[in-house]
């Protein structure tokens, strides 16, 4: 068993040989890293290994991935693979290959091959650290094939970097506790899935649906009796809330400023299992452990899961943290869900009691601020292969659709000089707001929908429909994009003599991360060893709607496959998941050391 | 009665002064146009006067315009018009307006001059140079109130040229009687139209039914009756085919060598009059002619209208032309139509002979040539103020559909940097297909289908359709401009990391015009004292298939509304159409010539 003393106070080439076998064939990246010695912890190691493979030339990175061996190929026949690759090829139950099995991974070895020019490299443990099991190893392996060479590339370095963290965990004897049991909580929750969707393994908990209201008791009963909070409820929104109680007196006062925190626990159609859930599930072990150690926050802690945030079964998107600052609309009570029910009804099918929904809000004197962890969402911590990412601010958005008009002609009797085509000025357009984007660091602007209605093969396009979409950290940066990609639009159509409509469907506030908040989050993961790296968040969070009463600051966790959600690939590991567990620790602790 | 003596003899001031009125208080354009005397026909007296306000600068031209009367407006009311004016306006019925309708007008009057700072005007005598009525007037104005501004400029000068033609015509007191006479037919041959469009007022006449039959029997019972043919059948594919005898010794030779000529009679669905029709009526008249002054020609005529072109029933595009080249595939005649009827089953119904099908195969060595007028179904000759143009070449084509894969992601979380987006890649696709168009003459490239499928406003787009047409006068200049686009989508997909596929779907070959044909029709429209505007056909015709077996030539028509074709907006003129049938008459006169 590996310490960090151990490795701390080794030789370059002791520190090799100690960590001979975590990077297949490759001891120059340990050699390498020992430079960056003395370790603060073992995720500070992890990360000087990966930067120093990230700063390595492309060809020294394509040579480690090309040692790798092919996933059950000739090496494993002929039994020439390292120990650790035997172990974990060995665990996936590869060596018990059917010989279709065996044949169908052959096939896509060597189609992987041709392609890309390496071998297939998967983390056969999995995310969790588990096994995956020959069918999701066959399904990932087919779906890869059909990346782009460059993101493949990428992604054969961050299964390489991840099985070096699970040999590191092994020589380390350690393992991610706290992150497993997320990861297992997680599992559980995610069984509760809607009717139509169980069937086919898809994710579908919407708002007040009996799979909604299973998770929302199972929320209950965990908080209950598996983290020892004091009080457990579901609201009358369907939030489940629990408080841990603090104080500065004694410790149980009830009435003591509170820290909030919370995620939702609905999800898309056939979504993710992390979404809105990790960040009630984090505190939630958060609470469990503090439980278990008899100790007490000089304040108070509420965890809630807000039983609406994505709008699916009704649009009433943020209902639930919408109702802890009086956002709610009681409009949205007579609305119909797709099958003609009235939110009021399911509301009373659900025992909730609509009367009392104005008392749900909440009193921003009585709270310290809120905090909110989530899965990023996006590609950018993994694609820097860093397992936490600090929120600078939730992204002011607006939104448009509009439709370019030209005139439609024939396409083959129609000059070129004599056409009005809407899709060449659409055309433009999409790249204007691609190039204007980019221009600015944090902006983003996307043309999402664009069609030619009914267009046909030999017509010039009349019309040219598309949708429009921008982002950013403060409200006069999206508005100075905004407004310059609606002026190049009319300089477009001006220029082709083309007509346009754009039409604001929606628009967002910012809502920048108070500093004070932010702060302890990087605190919190610089005390892990760390980098600490800010994002801005470009989707919307609860977060956002509690910006309104009080400072609030959130913590992103990366998603693996580029960061996808609202999708059954969205993905994280137990690993980082226990870096996201220590540092809410932290952050509790530095609040309890400010209020002392 | 003014004629051209009295106008070529003419000084200046008299010439002026004869031509008062035919511009609207304008008479700097007649002093200019004096210059070009002498005129050797009213068409180029026409065409000079044209030429003079081209040559204009844009204020003298927006000063034309402007001072035109408003259509029903004040100077209606209060009686101030021109004489020529009055006479128009109250032909039109705008004397007798409704208030209702007066207001309707008056509303227009004001919204079109605000958007466009000129007055609508709009020969209301109508392209056969017979009244629009109110109806009419209103829809066509509140149609161009949607066109653009330069466009409506255009559109302002043509109508001005129209009504000077229209009054040139009055002073001359001339009548394009043929003109008429071809202009009636096509009117009457639309009369027959299917069950379903005739109740909308819709032409729409595909292959073998009803409303086909009909108009075949009426065609072949005008060539009979009315023209003089001497032979007139329907053939074992419903083409009506009618030959006037002719030959070297004593002019009715059933044996003598044929000139052919014809176009198609069938339509699209709610298409135009002209479209095919045109071809087979300006033949008929000038056969009309021949024999209404017992003129026979030294070789034989033979006119074939035939009975599908437009692949619309069934997907047998060109049917009635391939037979006669021996391209009838008989696998078509298993096809169903839309309401599950096979061909076969169509044909027996309308006594059509599926075993003589072969023998309707011509035998080239007994043809001279063939010719074919049709509308151009384009705007080039529009634009350019010209009735006829002579076909250089039908342009070969070639025809792609593609897609672009990214990878889709999150609007908002996804940075500009790490995107994989497929509908900008398409955008460069778009402008550089449109770029690589334009930069050869008579060369077109079209992405005329264009469509993220169920593409997200909040979703980078994974997936990007489109369609790629690309067409030119020679099938090298075609193939390298279509291996340019697919090159650059290559290099497109390759700088941003993505896929694509590019599937060929149709190839056809350019037809370019036999020259010594071509001359005669050069030589036909310079006879009418009309420039001599070659240009290619953008659009697939029956002479294409002509081409396989013998020289063919092609004369163009212009089409009013920037050349719409495929739509009820296909217009032409009796004035153009007059023209048309004395440029044939020339081609027959002049092959007579060469053939004694």
């Amino acid at each position: 068993m590996l310490t960090l003393e151990q490795l701390n106070a080794a030789t370059q080439a002791e520190f090799t040989a100690l960590l001979d076998g975590v990077y297949e064939h490759s001891p120059w990246i340990a050699e390498q890293a020992w430079l960056a010695r003395p370790f603060a912890s073992l995720a500070h190691l992890k990360r000087a290994l990966i930067e120093t493979l990230r700063n390595a030339p492309r060809e020294a990175q394509l040579g480690l991935i090309r040692v790798h061996p092919e996933l059950a190929g000739k090496a494993m026949v002929t039994k020439s693979l390292t120990a650790e690759s035997t172990n974990e090829q060995s665990k996936a139950g590869l060596t018990d290959c059917t010989p279709e099995e065996f044949a169908r991974i052959q096939k896509l070895n060597a189609d992987y091959n041709a392609r890309f020019g390496f071998p297939f490299i998967l983390a056969v443990r999995g995310p969790r650290g588990l096994g995956l099991d020959r069918h999701e190893i066959i399904a990932t392996f087919a779906r890869r094939l059909n990346n782009s060479p460059d993101f493949e590339f990428g992604e054969a370095l961050r299964n390489i970097h991840r099985i070096a963290e699970i040999r590191l965990n092994d020589k380390f004897a350690v393992e991610p506790t706290l992150g497993n049991l997320v990861w297992d909580w997680h599992e559980e929750l995610a069984k509760h899935t809607e009717p139509g969707y169980a069937e086919r393994g898809e994710l579908c908990v919407t708002y007040l649906t009996d799979a909604h209201r299973a998770a929302a008791r199972e929320l209950a009963d965990r908080m209950r009796n598996e983290c020892g909070f004091d009080e457990v409820g579901i609201d009358a929104v369907g939030n489940v809330v629990g408080v841990y109680y603090g104080g500065n007196e004694h410790g149980t006062d009830p009435q003591a400023k509170r820290l909030l925190t919370g995620s939702h626990y609905d999800t898309v159609r056939n979504g993710g299992k992390y979404d809105g859930r990790l960040g009630i599930l984090v505190p939630m072990a958060c609470v469990r452990e503090l439980h278990r150690q008899g100790r007490r926050l000089p304040y108070g802690f509420e965890v809630v899961g807000f039983a609406e945030e994505e709008g699916q079964r009704y649009k009433a998107t943020f209902l639930g943290s919408g109702a802890l600052t009086g956002q709610f609309d009681n409009t949205w009570l007579d609305q119909l869900d797709a099958n003609g029910v009235a939110m009021r009804d399911a509301m009373a099918n659900a025992d909730l009691h609509i009367a009392t929904i104005p008392d749900l809000k909440r009193d921003p004197s009585r709270y310290l601020g809120f905090v909110e962890t989530h899965i990023e969402q996006g590609p950018v911590l993994n694609d820097l292969d860093l397992p936490l990412g600090i929120v600078t601010s939730i992204n002011g958005s607006v939104r448009y659709v509009g439709q370019i008009t030209g005139m439609a002609s024939h396409a083959g009797t129609t000059p070129m000089t004599m056409r009005r085509d809407a899709a060449a000025a659409a055309a433009e357009l999409v790249l204007y707001a691609e190039k204007r984007g980019g221009a600015v660091e944090d902006l983003v602007a996307t043309v999402g929908m664009l069609e030619v209605p009914n267009g046909s093969i030999n017509v010039v396009p009349g019309r040219c429909r598309f949708s429009l979409d921008v982002r950013a950290t403060t409200n006069e940066v999206r508005d100075a994009a905004a407004e310059d990609i609606r002026n190049e639009l009319q300089a477009i159509c001006e220029r082709r003599g083309l007509q346009f409509t754009l039409e604001e469907t929606m628009q967002a506030d910012a809502a920048p991360c108070a500093p004070e908040w932010r702060m302890r989050w990087e605190r919190a993961v610089d005390s892990l060893g760390l980098p600490v790296f800010r994002l801005p968040s470009g989707a919307g969070h609860d977060a956002m709607m509690l910006h309104r009463v009080m400072p609030q600051a959130m913590l992103f966790l990366r998603g693996l496959n580029a960061g996808i959600s609202h999708n059954p690939l969205e993905s994280i590991t137990n690993d980082d998941t226990e870096l996201c567990v220590r540092a809410f620790q932290n952050l509790l602790n530095q609040l309890a050391t400010d209020l002392t």
